[in-house]
């Protein structure tokens, strides 16, 4: 008996249920968007994109769409654009990660190769800003193409940060937040230039966004050392054998005697992982509480999302906006 | 004694000594965009946005936008713009080719690695649409945009393409319309857009620089069998090497006789070449002209660009464009 973990988990049925119709409509443009007389690209953009993804960012935009007022229809090009720009980076991930898996299936690169997944990536990032220029809003064309490069810079600053015993809980906090925060926070700020909001409310949708895409990655860090590979679609302690410093690793490592640095100084500066290695990692993370101290990190983020939708009157839409980041860190996929 | 060569090489340096001004412009933007607080991303991008590049489309940018008698400055971000790109699909391509060497350098990715280099490539990705929407021309926006996806097509295209028997000329001659062309025809196109010309002239632009793309990519392949390692920065025999199936190829594999089907059937159905495969390959190429065809073939194509540019009226641009032209088919890197 779990009713807590199912009505939570229903946050964000609801609210794809709540705009089902929206989401359809954007789901229209994604399949016609990635369409192409060169066979491969439809391929892998639709392993990709119909690979059972949440759509989680593009129903923000569409929820604050709403939320805002907005009566046109450039949301449901922008749901798209955000949908694909995480696409791209998706499939750019998957070969700098080199992870074989991606939300439980092959990655495209292990099915296409690197080259294929690479030039795909790059059709589906071009494809997103002709999106958005259709959209005829110069200054949410500077949002998210300001977005896309600072989301470039927090992966090229995670690959340098790989095995860097020293990273600090700021650094990392500091990465995370360009990597992933960055495009949620687009995501949903857009809604307010295109209802033409007070900047007060843009910066409030910006700032909700923001602090659920720090949760979110935060519980995503936490996962890889908790969750079930069944679940997750990815094998546990992917990020481990990548050699790279999450959360609940910083976390340990700043709490950790002599001998366990020394164990977290070895293992992170050998070329691979074992599951030895791994095993005794998250002995070390559990000892040192370091997941739990990690959701409860994402819960303050979490507050600091439904606080910003404060400014907002109360209504059915709020209220799902602020379930969801509720579902975001009870989530155990 | 080389008076012709001597005369004709000129052609690229009096373009640059005639816009040398602008060019420094253009170059202070690329210099000030690929900053980024993440060291390794101005280090990489410096590497190869600095290698010595010939900002030739850059150059087509200011000179189109002088010959359209265009009076502001926006031209200044839109030739950075078009050289960011440039340089992302050169990031991605270097991946996607494996070629060690790129410009007379180690390739970007045989010194920071592949994963580097795609993060680097969307950084300079994103930052391209920055600077164009900086410009505010909608129209502008959607050439650009729709460019990268036609770019991004053409190259998915050639990889699909690999070790195809049977490609024709009319299929290759897609593929390089795609990878090359495009950005040629966009680089030229968004100057007469700039300068509020009437569409006659833009799509003369356009064709201008279509046609001399074409032309471009032409030479590149016959050089790859025809020029000489140390001019070109990169080895002969690379694309043959790679699997490539490019015009000097795909002319001799046209009037192959039944013994040199089976060699080129053979040769490129196996996963590498060796050099002595390259020496025969040469041999065939020589012994049906396929060098010479092509370049014949190059200079049907910058006829075609010096005949678009007719629509202008005549001057010191329209010439130094037209001896471009010239250049491009004489070069011998």
């Amino acid at each position: 008996m779990e009713p807590k973990r199912q009505t939570k988990t229903n946050a964000a049925e609801r609210l794809e249920t709540a705009f089902a119709n929206e989401l359809a409509q954007v789901n229209v443009i994604i399949v016609e968007r990635m369409q192409s007389p060169v066979g491969m690209i439809p391929d892998l953009a639709s392993h990709l994109v119909r690979a059972g993804g949440k759509r989680l960012r593009p129903l923000i935009t569409l929820a604050t769409a709403d939320l805002a007022g907005y009566e046109g229809d450039a949301h449901y090009k922008l749901a798209a654009t955000v949908e694909f720009i995480h696409s791209a980076t998706l499939l750019h991930d998957d070969i700098v990660d080199g992870s074989p898996m991606r939300r439980g299936k092959p990655a495209a690169n292990t099915v296409w190769g690197n080259s294929a997944s690479v030039l795909v990536g790059d059709f589906l990032f071009a494809r997103a800003f002709s999106l958005m220029v259709e959209t005829e809003r110069l200054r949410v064309l500077d949002i998210l193409a300001g977005a896309s490069s600072i989301i470039a810079e927090g992966e090229v600053r995670q690959l340098a940060a790989i095995a860097n015993l020293n990273m600090s809980e700021a650094e990392y906090m500091q990465i995370i937040e360009a990597k992933t925060a960055e495009l949620f926070a687009s995501a949903a700020r857009v809604s307010a230039v295109i209802a033409d909001l007070p900047q007060e409310q843009e910066l409030a949708l910006d700032r909700y966004g923001r602090e659920l895409g720090l949760a979110f990655q935060l519980v995503d860090d936490a996962l890889d050392y908790a969750g079930s590979a069944a679940k997750l679609g990815k094998a546990v302690g992917d990020d481990f054998r990548e050699g790279k410093i999450t959360m609940p690793v910083a976390k340990a490592m700043q709490a950790a005697n002599t001998d366990e640095q020394k164990f977290w100084k070895e293992t992170f500066s050998k070329p691979t992982r074992t599951d030895t290695d791994l095993n005794e990692a998250m002995r070390l993370i559990t000892k040192h509480d370091a997941v739990r101290t990690t959701l409860d990190q994402a819960r303050v983020h979490t507050a600091n999302a439904k606080t910003a939708l404060q400014i907002f009157a109360p209504g059915k839409t709020r209220t799902l906006l602020c379930d969801v980041c509720d579902f975001v860190v009870e989530r155990s996929f």
